[in-house]
């Protein structure tokens, strides 16, 4: 069985924020797969998924923290067009990766216990962001 | 054909390790295969899986400086519960990603000569590690 | 549907690279799939696959100067066998990852507006890359 729809995620301030219900509650076609796997692939190329802890939003903060700190909007930076957040937002949606794909099992992702996907906003004013949600399985 | 496989991965000292062998020992139905993916999803948010050298050690001990070096344990996290490698290890997690797909050729991953597993253990005692292996193809 | 197929990528200069038609123009398979995923392994430790902006080239010279500031040639490294840019390119590939997994709809990739698949060289000599490409849907 394969599946594919468009999920649209609301816009977001700058930073990492819990995105796993948001998602799979769009995914009705999950309670049909015994055995199966998700993928998700962010159309964007300034912004992330990735898996991470699942509970305490300072995880989250000190996240975006490093980031600020490791990838500088300060640095010389030829491709500047839309701000100090454009360049470093690229590099930050290289680093963390735009896709996950994640084992289903009797009609649930199966994610560790602390695990939750993360939507990385990298823009100021990122607005929405789109996600192609393919679902295999039988 | 499906098939999903909890594997155990015994515990291991902060660093990172080979376990192509640890892993695929595991898979007998990788055997059934004759062209498919192996989808393996490590449940944890302080511990990664990534593909990189196979033979020399001193590659996987310079990866380990450097992420010392560049995620480090004094920068003031404020996620910090469980000691100085506690939010480093959520990073390096997030960095290097904990899922990987591999494509299986006759009963055999498909990985490059010099490629391997590599299991990144980024807290001083992770203790056991698990992941979900699914296996498809035919 | 199941397709296997290996590629080989020219020999590139080290930086990043737009290889979305290199690799595309390779599979005339896609044509087959209405719903389906293509799967992207690059076989090598010392390169990388990302998806990221497929239209100013700034974009991908600032990436290449951003990681030759923070995966510094000079670090203290065990491993250089091969010259300067050996471990370096390691954690490199590592940061970046060398697969990629890929929505396709109606016999093609379903990437973003702004997203194409980069090569990321990081050897100063890397040669012809080899990636093996696996097809699956209906």
């Amino acid at each position: 069985m394969w599946h594919r729809q468009t999920l649209v995620l609301k816009p977001r301030a700058r930073g990492f924020h819990l995105v796993t219900d948001e998602i799979t509650g769009q995914l009705a076609a999950l309670a049909d797969i015994n055995t199966g796997l998700l993928h998700l692939l962010l159309q964007h190329t300034s912004a992330s998924l990735t898996l991470n802890e699942n509970c305490d939003p300072s995880v989250r903060a000190d996240m975006e923290n490093h980031f600020l700190r490791h990838v500088p909007q300060d640095a010389p930076y030829e491709h500047d067009y839309e701000g100090l957040d454009d360049m470093p937002a690229h590099i930050k949606s290289s680093l963390l990766g735009v896709s996950l794909l994640l084992p289903i099992g009797r009609g649930k992702v199966l994610l560790g216990t602390w695990q939750g996907i993360w939507l990385g906003e990298h823009r100021n004013r990122g607005g929405e962001r789109r996600i192609i949600a393919t679902l295999q399985g039988e």
